[in-house]
């Protein structure tokens, strides 16, 4: 049983949006096919992989580095013990092969892309859904029959008033969702205080929105806006800071009471694990929001994971960013806090399958083998035509 | 006055050699050729980076992120208030145009060529040596006529004897360096021991021998070696642990008395600030090895450099890790403690100008205009033809 071939593209996220850190204009995504000679109701299993948003597209790094690697490594050394399905960590280590430490940044994107394809595989070859397949071994066989899901959206738009903004949180709640998020520190404080008021006269209480500086503040901004919002008791305030000023992060936890929420540009468990060393992440409140499909895919986050509990973190405190499936499939099979989804943006690559009920702020997993990328029709038609290409 | 074109090409760094974290077959660097349509001496100035060795050649994000957003902006929003030369800095924040915080790996390695060869222009239009440019405008004039350098040697090549690692050290030794370095970490222990013996046999005191273990150790490893050769007094003890690693650093500080040195794989202001913070380094002995063509370029490392002093550093404290003439101008125009030097490693790119002496382990800044990339024959023969291309 061997690998045929890894098949990369890169994707259009562009949109007129932004956050308080950069627009996406010229936004992209790298996404991967990779074919195998194995066989499940008698056709070839492939399994696929799409870049998060956010870090650009990595073909060269792709092209270059990791799929050389992973095609010139003898195949049985890429399968599991049983030796009848690959084993995803075996294929991240002959992709790191000779890349040194640190600088966790473009390569943890581009092998988290091959990464998620080789766990679609795995589930593929088991004829499993994913998440069954990590409840089965990472999670004692337990899962959650529904997930908490939160749209990331509220972003600014050029000219976007109020008006809109609280449509765009209406249609939310009209999906099923409860709780939102919306984008802060993009604008003056005033300025965002009216937006999170005109969002909340729509979702109601604080509890139910969470609101997203994307690393923009100062400390001093950070502990006058969290002043400002405190009162709210809102769901949580991420990424204050600049991700990886873990000074900024513990001195503002002793400013701002409520819940926290950060990690999305921390991309390896060195990063993490400074993270809880340095940044006062409190295990009652906080929330840790490591992207798997930004930082050396599932494989990486399993250490991430292990690591958060050697340390006293619940597993509900986890709620990885990036609204993809493979989230959601982790969310489920080992019982996190949530998933991200995104409903409305970075289509047709964000939100989950066609058909997902969202109910209550739940979505209840999917039954097909793999990650589930064939039920979402856009995004499974265009990567058909990569892998045959 | 503007850039008429950025062009990049990967060359090879390949080599049979190895430390104790990676083998260096299949190394590659990007290089830069930045025309512009500003004319010295009856020609256009062109202006050349070369990427510094051990991340790769990054030709994807040059290509599709970086010099597109160069090549995009508004030509007078590059230069400086003079309006008679660029600004690199300027150049490092288009180039950084909606990129997210944190994450800084390939991507700082991709900036960091493209600011080599703004730097390289900006020298080239003043008509001077990019020392003395540095020294005038970032140490009130005054520099270093002589700069210490020491050769990154003493690597591991397959069935590599103590003998020819003897006749390296020589080699050096005989060309006029003092210190000389050498790879530790990639051997057990006891074999390790026995190749720093056989090094100070030819090198002398242990004050004459730098070991480097390229982020292999664990703190177990680390204090067990550092007790092995504490009495040794080794110039320094680098890159014990994962780069990342700050509490390892600290905590071995708690164990080792000797010198220690860490950066080269610290790729931002925010990192290595992180390392100043919690990594318990030692202004009195330690050294900081930031190499600025890995981490987005001198316009970056002079924020590196402005913190370090705010913490109480000296900038003799600093040694840029790299080996090229970048860290070398640096090192002359601000002072620093040195440079890293590669005579014989990375060929053509590693090492300086074709005729550079080295005399008791110091070496004499160059008098022509920019880095001094066109003293180095072999690799000007190579970027002539990109600028052309």
């Amino acid at each position: 049983m061997k690998i045929t071939g890894i098949r990369e593209r890169s994707v259009t996220l562009a949109s007129k949006m932004r956050n308080a850190s950069i627009d996406f204009s010229k936004m992209t995504a790298s996404v991967v096919a990779v074919t195998t000679d194995a066989v499940r109701g008698g056709k070839p299993v492939t399994g696929y992989g799409i870049g998060s948003n956010g870090r650009y597209a990595q073909g060269g790094i792709l092209r270059e580095r990791l799929i050389p690697r992973v095609m010139e490594a003898d195949a049985a050394d890429l399968l599991d013990e049983t030796g009848e399905n690959f084993d995803p960590a075996k294929i991240l280590a002959q992709m790191m092969l000779n890349e040194k430490p640190g600088g966790h940044g473009d390569r943890a994107v581009a092998c988290a892309v091959i990464d998620m394809a080789m766990w679609d595989i795995v589930a593929k070859l088991a004829e499993q859904p994913l998440w069954r397949i990590i409840a089965d071994r990472f999670n004692g066989g337990a899962h959650d029959d529904r997930v908490l899901v939160y749209p990331g959206g509220g972003y600014y738009y050029p000219g976007k008033g109020l008006a809109p903004l609280q449509d765009e949180m209406r249609g939310y709640l009209d999906k099923g969702y409860r709780v939102v998020k919306m984008k802060v520190g993009g604008a003056d404080l005033d300025t965002d205080l009216r937006r999170i008021d005109a969002v909340l006269a729509v979702v109601g209480d604080g509890s139910n929105l969470a609101v997203d500086a994307n690393g923009r503040f100062s400390l001093e901004d950070a502990i006058a806006f969290g002043k400002a919002v405190e009162s709210y008791g809102l769901f949580w305030f991420e990424e204050p800071g600049d991700p990886l000023d873990y000074a900024l992060q513990a001195e503002l936890a002793q400013h701002y009471p409520g819940a926290m929420a950060t990690g999305e540009n921390l991309f390896s468990r060195q990063d993490a694990l400074n993270l809880i060393r340095h940044g006062g992440m409190r295990p009652d409140r906080d929330w840790i929001q490591i992207d798997p499909a930004l930082a050396y895919g599932f494989s990486e986050y399993l250490h991430i994971d292990a690591m958060l509990t050697a340390h006293g973190w619940d597993r509900r405190r986890q709620i990885p960013h990036g609204g993809h499936q493979l989230g959601f499939n982790m969310a489920a099979g080992m019982q996190l806090g949530g998933s991200e989804s995104y409903p409305l943006v970075f289509q047709p690559w964000g939100g989950f399958a066609d058909n997902v009920d969202i109910v209550d702020g739940y979505a209840r997993p999917h039954d097909t083998p793999g990650i589930g990328i064939e039920l979402k029709s856009a995004v499974y038609r265009e990567l058909k035509t990569l892998a045959a290409a």
